[in-house]
């Protein structure tokens, strides 16, 4: 069947979007519109363009037998600035401190645009790094890890505080948390995980961050090395965090307790932002 | 900023697919596109037309002044077989069972695309019904309950079978494992579901449907109704279903627990469906 250009851009911007980061060859196109393979390359550059305008992503092209096209998703710095300025009114809004000085975020976490924009923003920062598979700690973790790994184009692997009859035999670990000093345990099922793979642990709160060192120490296990971290709210300053290397969108920078007020503020993630640099022949 | 139609329609696309269900008015698209209406209508017949055709969904018109586009998800019975087919295939490789006759799903749920796949059959064979929110419990069920919430345009609720301390004040009751005969325990943050609201349940798995029938009883609680219950799995033929009307995209329909060996079919999926109606002016 012959598909006209209007026709092909439409839906090869759809493929492109549902297959993100993977190598999709211009004779896939070519044979699936029944075109030219040079008129490909043309729809391609205007979608290039476009992603690139909108804050969508790019392109990134490899030429040869075996290339094609890959999709990167891609966040700009103002689209960042967008999300995490919307998730910092949301935050703001109503009464959100719970016992313990963490936070009421169901309502944030529990709408999958909201979440969607969070995962892209973490996909975007990380996008250079090699990553096999998301990993996070059930349950508030699992959406943002979701999105993520949609938009890298990789699994995710969900470590559990019980274990379950369905995950068949696990590794377990036992942990101490930052914050109330306790012994815990964590489990993950033990086909869940290649050994020696690259992980990106995220989480959605971050107190001392012992629940990510226990994940950290988990991967050990496994072989498996981390290659980043990225929470949604990381709580105030605390003397002992045990996570060094993080990047967070948000930051509660005051916790009244008493009054029931918070105050947040932006996370570090503009350290460590930069444009999408893809190199092209 | 004036934007050609090659790079409205590949926007325009990225947009509607990124807001399904979402009225977006048409001085929307033309303002940001400096465009005129008219032009806009026409990007729109073309988006409209290859969605249909390549099975993506179609765009529903409302004529008027607070009118506009919406985007509703639609898979077609050709992508529902080929979804089906692959997660049949997946489901036979390979040794499963576990003790208890439960399936490991971990690959397949921890696989977003599989699982944004898994979303959209279950959208779109819910696509009539008046749905405002997705709920699941923890922790199997929750990539399905988010991937179809995000094609409805919806949030989700996930009920937990322990109180956590982030939740705020919670709804509890007890209900009887259909398989264990058990007393279990299930709990839903208060400020997670209003009154009144119209509840898609669904879940990775279901054996005589006892934890269905527990969330169904949580809804009594919070005077919501039953707007439909989708199972990725349900297990092989049980006396005592406690659910009666439910989809399920997968049926066990042999469990041998002694030579390790099972057999899948085809849920009762196909007996729901039909082709995206959407009535015109």
């Amino acid at each position: 069947m012959k598909v006209r250009r209007s026709g092909r851009l439409v839906d090869m911007t759809s493929y492109l979007l549902d297959h993100p980061r993977h190598l999709v060859s211009l004779t896939f196109f070519a044979e699936r519109y029944g075109a030219a393979k040079s008129s490909i390359s043309e729809d391609l550059g205007i979608i290039k363009q476009t992603f690139e305008e909108q804050g969508i992503g790019s392109l990134y092209t490899i030429p040869g037998a075996a290339g094609g096209v890959q999709f990167i998703p891609h966040a700009s710095e103002k689209e960042a600035h967008r999300v995490i300025g919307e998730l910092l009114e949301l935050l703001s809004m109503s009464d959100r401190l719970l016992p313990g000085g963490y936070l009421y975020l169901n309502d944030i976490l529990g709408n999958p645009r909201i979440v969607n924009k969070i995962g892209r923003l973490f996909a975007s920062v990380f996008a250079e790094r090699k990553i096999d598979v998301v990993m996070t700690v059930a349950t508030k973790g699992i959406p943002i890890a979701y999105a993520v790994a949609s938009y890298l184009g990789v699994p995710v692997v969900i470590v559990r505080r019980d274990s379950k009859v369905t995950e068949g035999s696990t590794v377990s670990i036992n942990y101490v948390s930052g914050s109330t000093k306790r012994i815990q345990n964590m489990v993950l099922a033990r086909r869940s995980l290649a050994e020696g793979s690259h992980v990106l642990i995220v989480d959605d709160f971050m107190k001392a961050g012992g629940t990510i060192n226990g994940m950290i120490s988990l991967l050990e296990e496994f072989k498996a090395t981390v290659a980043g971290i990225g929470v949604l709210v990381e709580a105030e300053d605390t003397d002992e965090r045990l996570v060094d290397e993080y990047i967070s969108l948000i930051r509660l920078s005051e916790v009244n307790v008493k009054e029931k007020q918070i105050k947040v503020e932006e996370g570090n993630y503009f350290q460590f932002i930069k444009p999408l640099q893809i190199e092209e022949d």
